[in-house]
């Protein structure tokens, strides 16, 4: 037990180790990631259209593919303090379970109400509307962590915050609008009578229970229509994963401290938020030559875009208002089946991400909802936290990595990214005791029918 | 702000600086709390009428009043190092926002699955009753947050862990259950047909939602009635004030660190686990006369036993099968009002507590659940912590000290507890946000007719 005796448990940064600035992983990319495309013109989206939108510098962080540094506020550095820097957890307990000799570490970001790593961004995106002005934002939220990420962040800020909050949820989870309203935020369920698109939507389906797709249009023309709002993204765009690259950069300045060189980084995918931050000054010494790593992508086979979609020009939201994104994708018009990983169902992924993945500088796997809730448990009896389900899938591949190990021999180090807390999830967990809990995958024709319905630009 | 820089927003101490001993402030009372009587005999009871009901070692930490220092086992040291040290947290943004001059600091116990300090204990029940080779154990549960606690104690030592939920309680709180659940404890809704005691009340009242008092019997019936079982407690006992002193002894280290002295230390009071654990070392220092503070105890109006109670011998459960302890009460037949802070519903106080109280060492005061919902959302906003009820009844003293201290311009140094999450109380929540939350205060004749009932032996 030399070993343990060395590396603690839980390794945090002095706050004067907190990275100062976000890495920006573009610049350090040979194969940029494609452009944003007006889906009227086909023509790349300049700064000035996407402004009425997006806040004014994060316009322009969305379109930086040079500056490799992007310094971080004092005022978002400020709020990082009150939950940052985040533990890198050796998983001793978890590696004595599975009998490996491989050394497991997870970057936990659960310790924050919102309970991901959702804040990360959400303060910085919350902070550029702030400075220049703005009354409030506008988003969208599926599974809630998004929207309670941002009701924080605003409520810091003194700034109003609108979310449209996909009907099915704001009714299955009321403890999330709960948590929400605790911040101030006006929770709206979606679709709603205080939009064109929302009241158009009511007309034709007058039971719809609301989706996605449904809610970025109502937040969108919530945000324009608003004399002083902008609309805010919690995944997917280039700004967000800048914002997130505070994980990466904090898991590689606490490996350092300790001279640990990781084998293999593992990240669960929907949009890439967590895995694109958590990966990218890994990424980045890879693609510079200095270190090499297994960089590993997990999404639920349920909605596979990773390992069975197509790298394609695709609408990034269900309702084809917003830019087209170079992303690999199932097509927008692909109905993921209500798995539990709520933050997992996107058709699509991160551009950054797809370009990488195409570029074979990163691996992807699927994993069935019953093996990763079987991992998600046997974590939490170990480990002491008890995962959202999203998260699980990272520990799921891990895990699986861990075994191959110890048939092995090899003292592989395993670094994970443990998202989120599940505490607001235990609906999944209980139909996983009752033993009620479904796998479906997709079937190739139904992938195939929806991947053919793409716009004609490709 | 160079007093910004120099302590950071949280203070971790190293795995090295964390506690080897825990504190058993009953070696430096002058006045030892009372014993524990045999409610047959009146007489003091003695450790072999115990042991049928607690684990043996157990029972040695209940009935020690001579050691200061009791060591804590390497196996609960290497699970305490999987969720501790808690941070120390400097309240800068609430300061901040009460534009006060106090300095205040929190000890946050709310990082860990169970959600609350509870585990500091759980896990050494736990361990006791692996240690003597028992199967397992059992306990009731309210709230809910001892029996998640107890159900990850006992899932890392492969212990049977068996939970009497108040059925109430199991009804409404699913998502606790479920918990529960993952970590593999078996939750049975009380009164259930299990034990003799749950069939009899259930005879006499079928329709009954149960109660703690209930749900303690049928657990103590069950310890007893099976072979390789005993009963463990999550408050009020000595041996958890004990173990609870962890919190404690953290909390100075990390103030001494950074060469902080407190003025008071402010703990919400229930049954005292985490007010008893939390002042320990503050208050041993106070009675070997090597310093002073202000010691103030803070708990529901709706259920005063230190500012409303009595002190003397009284039954611990409602059901009056349990041992007499002398302590501050509202009599065993005092039947709180449904208020939202649960794991403060309790009729007596721990008689350690309740002896230092009545010599004067401590202060209380009561504070109305609105007020405490008001303190707990400022808090929340500007901390971004989600605070338990319980908790925030601390906040809610901290907040009147501090703007005390803009009054009057003093730079006080505040201490309090922050035991836990509110994340399963949003329905709490919920009510408050919609003005639907009551104050209920109990008449002096409510009080005096519980108290009238008090056992005959005072």
């Amino acid at each position: 037990m030399t070993q343990k005796n060395r590396i603690p448990y839980k390794i945090y940064l002095e706050e004067q180790e907190m990275p100062q600035s976000w890495y920006n992983l573009r610049a350090d990319m040979v194969n940029k990631p494609a452009p944003l495309l007006n889906p009227g013109t086909g023509e790349p989206l300049k700064a000035e259209e996407l402004t009425p939108i997006f806040c004014e510098e994060l316009v322009q962080q969305e379109l930086d593919m040079e500056h490799a540094y992007i310094s971080i506020p004092q005022e978002i550095r400020d709020f990082y303090r009150m939950y940052r820097p985040s533990p890198l957890v050796r998983a001793y307990c978890l590696e004595e379970k599975l009998q490996t000799p491989a050394k497991i570490y997870y970057k936990y970001e659960g310790n924050n109400t919102s309970g991901s790593h959702k804040l990360n961004s959400a303060i910085a995106q919350a902070y550029y509307a702030k400075k220049q002005g703005l009354k409030g934002v506008t988003t969208e939220t599926g599974a809630g962590q998004w929207g309670t990420a941002l009701s924080m962040a605003c409520s810091y800020f003194d700034l109003d915050c609108k979310v449209y909050m996909v009907k099915v949820s704001y009714e299955q989870k009321p403890f999330r609008r709960e948590v929400m309203r605790t911040y101030g935020a006006s929770v709206t369920p979606s679709p709603s009578d205080t939009t064109d698109v929302g009241r158009a939507i009511l007309k034709e389906h007058p039971g719809t229970t609301g989706s996605l797709g449904c809610a970025i249009s109502e937040a969108v023309e919530a945000a324009t229509r608003n004399e002083g709002y902008r609309y805010v993204l919690g995944s997917v765009l280039n700004q967000v994963l800048l914002h997130q690259s505070v994980i990466g950069l904090e898991t590689k300045a606490a490996l350092d401290k300790y001279g640990i060189k990781a084998d293999m980084i593992i990240g669960c995918a929907g949009g890439g938020s967590n895995l694109g931050g958590l990966i990218a000054p890994f990424m980045g010494e890879k693609l510079r030559g200095e270190a090499d790593y297994r960089i590993i992508a997990v999404e639920p086979a349920s909605c596979p875009s990773f390992t069975r979609g197509t790298y394609a020009y695709d609408f990034c939201d269900t309702g084809m208002i917003c830019p087209l994104a170079k992303m690999y994708t199932l097509g927008s018009s692909f109905i993921p089946a209500p798995n539990h990983a709520g933050g997992l169902r996107y058709h699509g992924m991160s551009p950054i991400l797809s370009q990488l993945y195409d570029d074979g500088l990163m691996e992807a796997r699927s994993v069935r909802q019953t093996d990763v809730f079987e991992a998600a448990e046997k974590f939490a009896r170990v480990e002491g936290i008890l995962p959202a389900p999203e998260s699980s899938h990272a520990i799921c591949a891990a895990i699986d990595e861990a075994i191959k190990c110890r048939e092995t021999g090899e003292e592989k180090t395993i670094v994970f990214g443990l998202t989120g807390t599940g505490y607001f999830d235990m609906t999944a967990y209980e139909k996983f005791h009752d033993g009620q809990m479904e796998n479906y995958i997709p079937t190739d024709e139904e992938i195939a029918a929806s991947i053919a319905r793409l716009p004609r630009l490709n």
